[in-house]
């Protein structure tokens, strides 16, 4: 079975950016605010969504299950107050559990948390649990910087971040760290960004003790893990200035990287320098790059090409595809075995 | 003969460090405000300083020429105005000045500008000049977030930083896009901040046509160019996306990637997948990643030996440290001729 561990719904029908435009309109004249019970989606419309899409390139591509999670770059968390996100983040979230509904064997919830710049990250705590206990999601969306590209929130070291981790310890669920939307010009979302902030949110971890507080504790790491196997010599020599364990025991254990590196140099690097263990199958499919590739004739995001072109033995593409996957969450592999898989 | 085009002056003597700390504490208290005259450090302090280090390093490790410029972490353009920026500059300018005279075949200098956050980037334009025409300098270190990890600045494609540009072009230097230290507690300055812009800066680059106004602006992008190499085949489809040009044509005329990237596979990505055209040796040394990788029993910054041990061709090998540099630096390359070298 090859399980994607990092899709985004973004291609939700068109209704729901409309219900958002109005309730971002909505900020700035009351009179406009949408209500939730305005959106509507048809079941039909959620699968049509679905199957011409992501369903119809994973059956083409070959991956059987994706962790499925609402549109990165539209939480937007800068948007608004608490309220705004809260509303948003549960719409977001509900349609995941549709899809995953109406698909069971093929998609299954992560959630969004409804984050805002400046507020206590424990608010997040009675979405997550609806969203675990009510929806079998599997996952969270953490985001490093609800400001969209200021990063005024204290690193993820801090301890106002620990509420969120004792919910993920509690429910043994990972989080992968992934921010949204650049509202900083300086920035480009998906270029620069998303890239970044997955850097930043690996050094954030080595300079700290996070994972001394929470041993069971786990992030994924989402677009490779941003530079860090490019620079691996680096971030190492880093941890030993610092007087650091070494990195497979000081973050490895905690801290995976998924496979969103869209050409086969970079999927080689990643599967030379990481422990095979903390490597996740992933595409972000789809999602910022969508084109076809000119120097292969094949989709960027097609990422089981680059894995099935690596080094990697069966085993450790099992590991990749699957296994990891179990194990990173366990509440995706009970969900399975309930299932017979 | 092996270019470095790299390196700090991160050895200057502690005299340099204890003025700038009287410097800071003027900035609150005027009577505290040293004069530059107030510094003084003696040519045989300077050769010390160099000679047990950079150079005794560079002998050690066989590289001939480093393009020299002031700490980068120490420009710290985001510390008082631009009174405060214009006299650091130009005290760390001359020091580097210095060494390029005490060590005419082994340092040449690039300048630190005299940036401040806010302040309009023409104002750097004298530095600039006087460092080219009085000094020698080859290059300079542009930082494109002077605040020091809020990036209020506006994008490197912004009109704003034209004038610099202009006087780049006339003086056909080109300049090394290099943040400083990182006051923004989310970033680790050498770990997160330095990275983020080395990758922010290309993306900046991508989305713009810069090039089209300035057809023969040099950008080396140091590290490695952040995360950018890695992450290829984003930054190909991105561009597809936003219907830009092919990157060779687009962006590689005039951006090159140093070599700062400390470890065998990173470098092996490196010239995998950057055209060798593009690659400038470099080790930044001493800089930010001082030890002995246990993995090697080498020093992490030695970047010669990645070179060497990487697929790289002698006629390629020649263009990463020589050649490349020379046409990347062209007055680098007269002075070189000039010594008949």
């Amino acid at each position: 079975m090859i399980i994607d561990c990092h899709g985004h719904y973004t291609t939700a029908p068109k209704a729901l950016e409309e219900w958002r435009n109005k309730q971002i309109a909505g900020i700035k004249d009351p009179a406009q605010m949408p209500r939730p019970s305005d959106l509507s989606i048809s079941d039909d419309a959620l699968r049509e969504s679905i199957e011409t899409n992501q369903l119809k390139l994973m059956k083409q591509r070959g991956s059987d299950l994706t962790i499925f999670s609402p549109r990165a770059s539209f939480m937007a968390h800068h948007i608004g107050d608490f309220k705004i996100s809260s509303t948003w983040a549960a719409i977001c979230n509900e349609l995941c559990y549709r899809v995953s509904r109406l698909f069971p064997d093929n998609f299954i919830g992560a959630a969004m948390l409804p984050q805002s710049p400046g507020v206590d990250p424990k608010t997040c705590i009675p979405e997550l649990e609806k969203c675990v206990k009510e929806y079998g999601f599997v996952g969270i969306n953490l985001n490093p910087d609800p400001s969209g590209g200021h990063w005024n929130s204290p690193p993820l070291s801090e301890r106002s971040w620990y509420p969120i981790y004792e919910k993920m310890v509690e429910y043994d669920i990972p989080a992968m760290v992934h921010v949204s939307t650049s509202c900083n010009p300086c920035f480009h979302t998906t270029g620069a960004h998303y890239l970044n902030a997955d850097t930043t949110a690996f050094m954030q971890c080595l300079t700290a003790d996070l994972f001394k507080d929470f041993p069971t504790l786990r992030f994924v790491i989402p677009h490779g893990g941003g530079a860090v196997p490019y620079h691996c010599g680096r971030f190492r020599g880093l941890a030993q200035e610092l007087k650091k364990p070494l990195l497979k025991d000081h973050l490895l254990k905690n801290i995976y990287f998924d496979t969103c590196v869209y050409h086969q140099p970079g999927i080689d690097l990643l599967t030379r320098v990481i422990p095979v263990e903390n490597i996740l199958f992933a595409s972000e499919m789809i999602g910022a790059v969508r084109g076809i590739d000119p120097e292969t004739g094949q989709y960027y995001d097609d990422t089981r090409r680059y894995i099935e072109g690596s080094a990697l033995s069966p085993e450790d593409r099992f590991k990749v595809y699957e296994g990891n996957a179990r194990r990173v969450y366990p509440r995706l592999d009970q969900s399975l075995k309930a299932r017979g898989r």
